[in-house]
């Protein structure tokens, strides 16, 4: 085939966009999107306490709550008052504080509930109830005109209170579309503040919460609060499409812990959401604050922070492979979407390995404020690969290499030694970390 | 408002529509998916040995790539042989082995290295080259029309030599789609065994991927592969979605290693994919293999399976609040949309906490074989609800709470003291552990 053969391509490189929307932002064609405009309903204190190794104190939680509202979450959501007593003084300890964030408790969609809720001080409260046929049947046994009338008396009463209430299903996506759109307009019209779709299961995908949203809104005029489990790893990803859809308020945990492997994490939905609308989420949360708020919560339930978590990884912005470290020593949007400084957080060139690059190496020479030409750094950069494949490399490793290297071109005796000795050397048996120092052939 | 105000709730629990369709199979309307014959790459050796923590021993690499095999991934994708003189030599090894999966080694758009590739036995050769602005400005520094040449003549020599060629643009979601689409038509004309989508930074978001893919398919005949950097935790959902596009292969590594905090995960991957397509998945792959590489991975990149991790997790099957232990009793599928038989593991009833209810003490009775009413247990559940209130709780505690209950409740001489004293009993100072054992008053 001759170049003819193909068509020339067109070069755009000079064409962009980025002065006048951010191409990672919201879809211009999701009119009902508030990805530029979401609220944080935090669930640690509720859904965090269904976490297997979950037990906070009272202390405990009050330090989780302030840190939240320190961070900026728009809500807490507390477990309900019922279900123990260390629970009800808990709830009524947090609602005495005088946080920013409004504070919710979460009760299952019955009188006896709502009445011991309102009377902890609490800003709202959550209600609850199952309504796909798998809780219908086998949990509360209850059919949807039963949910229906239930919902309403508990709203009203609720409502008679001058809080808030959330009307929310539960397994919302193995639930029928039509039983649910019944419910959400009766409870619409009742006046509930918000109601909530929940992914119990962790069995939803983007597109079906994009879908389901989008119906969603056609039938009701409140808001609409969702909350994904994470048990197939779509918990973020269905959070973020839940936005584009008309949501408006998402329900996470830092960590994500809750029932099972948990919900939306706090941190990872950050992640997305800082770079969709990036403007939004600076001005509205205190993002340096999420490594401490991790690693509280992770201490305060004995679990470690995982290796590949957003943001707080220990990896997360660690740059190994030559080809990328070298780009993103020219400029970090090259390798990385999201900018470890907004999260009070450093990147690392990972250049002590055998995948590192000359231009990673030379950035270290750089920093060990030696000098040498790019020449003289390949040939140290073949020396560090050809030890890495052997055997792990430490930094020490590879500053070893490169000062013993420096050594060798800048002092004269050695100097004329290496260029007589250079063509002859065993390049396989490089061990400088043990001297006296053996010296590799160039690679030019 | 009045019942009539509302309008009937319509009952439908009895309509169903399993046994005709997956509910949370395909959607019919994506002619183009290929969520039902869908192919996993596993890069565990390329994009996992740029993980920070990677270091493979050549008898490591071999040994993870017969587990792979075993597990049945459909290819395994190794390092370049030109990155260093081991991995060179590693991916003729790994060739040599005979196994069923076929074997790709990754290398960049140019013939020195594509000489070099087709030199080691491998089955394919998998090209990649950066096409955004930004890595055509700090990386490569080449034009699209470098760049479509260079494609070219790479695919025909590699073609010429009998072994397949995949055409990877780099950092495609920040690549201008003209380009794209060009570029793809171009090496798609020239008889490319598939082309290649990357999110190398991890932004793209599960609809973007969706719309991409089907544009894409409109462009190319030939089948397109997929890899999702987790940056912003949606690398399972965008990989997912990619499916229902039309992509039909997806890059996975082994608990998602690679660069920062990596790609899409084996494990996580194959939560989604059971759901949406039980028969394919449990048929092609062996899923209770998961277990084991990847604690293999694990233990040579040196990390902990992270707490939250898909199927894997300590508590991805652990029931804790006592509405979900009710359910789950009765029904596994109320609260679970995986089965842990599926992949080899067991589901776990946390019953020894203050969210308990007394469905899950009652399991736990009967699995100590004692005999107790509805209404005993309703008593003894009380108990533990106030002592876990306290302090946490472990199954032995709850043992010894339910024994001694167990034993008051049959011993004639403390059931007469029982009855007398039950009302006056400080239902605070529960202290089981150390006997003598005070008695709770009951919630009945």
């Amino acid at each position: 085939m001759s170049d003819s053969d193909f068509q020339q391509v067109t070069e755009s490189a000079t064409r962009t966009t980025e002065n006048t929307h951010n191409p990672y932002g919201p879809n211009p064609a999701d009119f009902l999107s508030n990805v530029n405009s979401f609220q944080l309903i935090d669930s640690t204190l509720r859904e965090g306490e269904q976490f297997a190794n979950s037990f906070f104190s009272t202390e405990k939680k009050i330090e989780i709550a302030k840190a939240l509202d320190d961070f900026g979450v728009d809500y807490i959501e507390l477990t309900s008052p019922v279900a123990s007593e260390q629970s009800r003084s808990d709830c009524e300890a947090i609602c005495k504080l005088g946080l920013k964030a409004k504070i919710l408790t979460h009760i299952r969609c019955h009188m006896d509930d709502a009445k011991v809720a309102v009377e902890t001080g609490v800003d709202g409260v959550d209600v609850v109830i199952g309504t796909s046929k798998f809780l219908r049947q086998y949990s509360h046994g209850k059919d949807m005109n039963y949910i229906a009338k239930s919902a309403i008396e508990v709203i009203e009463f609720v409502k008679s209170k001058g809080i808030e209430i959330r009307f929310s299903s539960e397994d919302s996506f193995r639930s029928d579309l039509v039983d649910l759109l019944n419910i959400y307009k009766t409870v619409d019209k009742v006046g509930v503040n918000r109601v909530g779709i929940a992914d119990t299961v962790g069995c939803a995908n983007p597109r079906q919460v994009y879908e389901l949203m989008r119906t969603l809104k056609t039938v009701v005029s409140c808001d609409v609060e969702c909350h994904f489990h994470n048990d197939t790893g779509c918990a973020i990803a269905n959070a973020y499409t839940a936005l584009e859809g008309g949501a408006k308020l998402i329900d996470v945990a830092v960590l994500g812990i809750g029932e099972r492997n948990g919900i939306t994490p706090l941190g990872g939905l950050m992640a997305r959401m800082i770079v969709a609308a990036p403007e939004y989420v600076k001005s509205k949360y205190k993002l340096h604050k999420i490594r401490d708020i991790e690693n509280l919560v992770a201490e305060a339930v004995e679990v470690n922070i995982p290796f590949n978590n957003p943001i707080t990884g220990f990896c997360a912005f660690t740059h190994k492979a030559g080809i990328h470290a070298k780009a993103i020593l020219a400029n970090p949007s090259t390798y990385e979407i999201l900018n470890p400084q907004d999260f009070g957080l450093k990147r690392y060139i990972h250049f002590a390995n055998k995948l590192t690059g000359w231009n990673a190496i030379k950035s270290r020479v750089d920093q060990l404020n030696l000098s040498m030409s790019d020449n003289q750094v390949k040939e140290v950069t073949s020396k560090i690969k050809r030890l890495g494949d052997i055997r792990p490399l430490n930094i020490d490793d590879v500053d070893s290499i490169i000062k013993d290297f420096h050594s060798e071109i800048t002092t004269p005796q050695l100097q004329s030694l290496r260029n007589s000795e250079i063509e002859d050397v065993d390049v396989d048996a490089i061990d400088i970390v043990q001297p006296p120092v053996k010296k590799a052939k160039t690679d030019q």
